[in-house]
């Protein structure tokens, strides 16, 4: 039997296209019938993440398991979720299913240890991620040293995720801003950059600069067609 | 209760993939929770629908039935199907499901009546969809002529469509046939051009020419919006 993957998605729609996205390219293919399945529940129902995390805002899980259960019944052998700070939510996901998760962080920390030894990662995220420090733990485990931004580049990129992608806003107008927020962090210690917001890549994207990179959609990509048996392209 | 879209895909996966992020992003939405709930079935085990049309080859109807069963239980308000050619076996589901199909080219006629009127519409599509005469008799029905592409003109369209996107190969060496491909249907009478291969808006996005195009894949994500209730993104 085949494995496939669930995507429980909808955190953000976009982020969500892209992982999908991600996983057809990354997967050796010459034809359709040598693609995964996967299933998709984009429910963009399920409350923010970064709100309920910093300020009690509605907890995101009631939508997170009605998409959980869709993508059991469907039959999904494995599920990956699109948002780095949905991560916090994961531990008690598990719990409800036999299903597996397959950790973007843990995926992106394994990816870091192995591609930049000894580097210094800085940490892109939203203020949800950043606060229940998941990143820092997750790199810590693998060995890999990082960078948290400050709060003020931590507003940058909030402005970036929830008022430019999220919103769908044109992105050129932020170039110089981007610009600087990764200048500013190379200057106080970074070598490369997580991309650890599923919005993010879309910016790094549509706003190329000379920085080096980890992309955690591209990752968990990469692990899901792994845990799958398939071969990735080259 | 709001209305969410099925999307019974895998036909090929990166057109399925293509036709989500353009329903995400042609849906006006401030945050993610402004977005239209989507499931989406990618079953790459659907046989291949010229080869069934075409040759008596294995018959896509029974994998695309899971899948339909799989977004009925999901709850979809209705269907779409991101392949061109598998819209032959379109009457076929209809008659299995009470949940709406939406048509891809029903929605590509009516705009080509409305935004090229009395102007002649070059139908780019593989060998399948050109013997059904599906095209032929939507556009038809909304007083559209059309030009169908000479049998060498198809070879171009099925290498293109099956040796490189569905292949995953580069779209680059390709630029000139492709340009040659339209400027000789041009020369013929054609004023505009029907991506009518979910492969080929990814074409036409890699190669860019000074042509006018009419994307199937946008016009079913507008049609799909539209019967959700949800506003179009300016």
């Amino acid at each position: 039997m085949k494995k496939s993957i669930g995507i429980l998605g909808g955190m953000g729609p976009l982020a969500t296209a892209d992982l999908f996205r991600k996983i057809v390219q990354l997967t050796k293919a010459s034809c359709d019938n040598d693609h995964i399945r996967i299933y998709i529940d984009n429910n963009p129902a399920i409350a923010d993440r970064t709100a309920a995390i910093l300020s009690g805002g509605e907890s995101p899980l009631p939508e997170m398991i009605k998409a959980l259960r869709n993508l059991e019944s469907c039959g999904a052998s494995c599920i990956v979720m699109p948002c780095n700070t949905a991560h916090y939510f994961l531990p008690e996901l598990q719990k409800l299913t036999k299903t597996p998760f397959i950790s973007m962080l843990k995926a992106t920390a394994k990816t870091c240890a192995a591609q930049y030894p000894g580097k210094c990662a800085a940490v892109l995220a939203t203020k949800g991620t950043l606060r229940t420090g998941l990143y820092s733990q997750a790199l810590a485990s693998e060995g890999v040293r990082c960078l948290i931004p400050t709060d003020e580049e931590q507003d940058v990129l909030m402005h970036l995720i929830y008022d430019v992608v999220k919103a769908s806003k044109p992105l050129t107008p932020e170039a110089d801003a981007w610009q600087a927020l990764l200048s500013g962090l190379r200057a106080r210690g970074a070598d490369y950059f997580i991309l650890g917001c599923t919005e993010l890549p879309i910016v790094a994207q549509e706003l190329p600069t000379h920085e080096r990179f980890v992309d955690p959609t591209a990752e968990l990509a990469r692990a899901a067609i792994r845990f799958c048996g398939y071969a990735l392209a080259e």
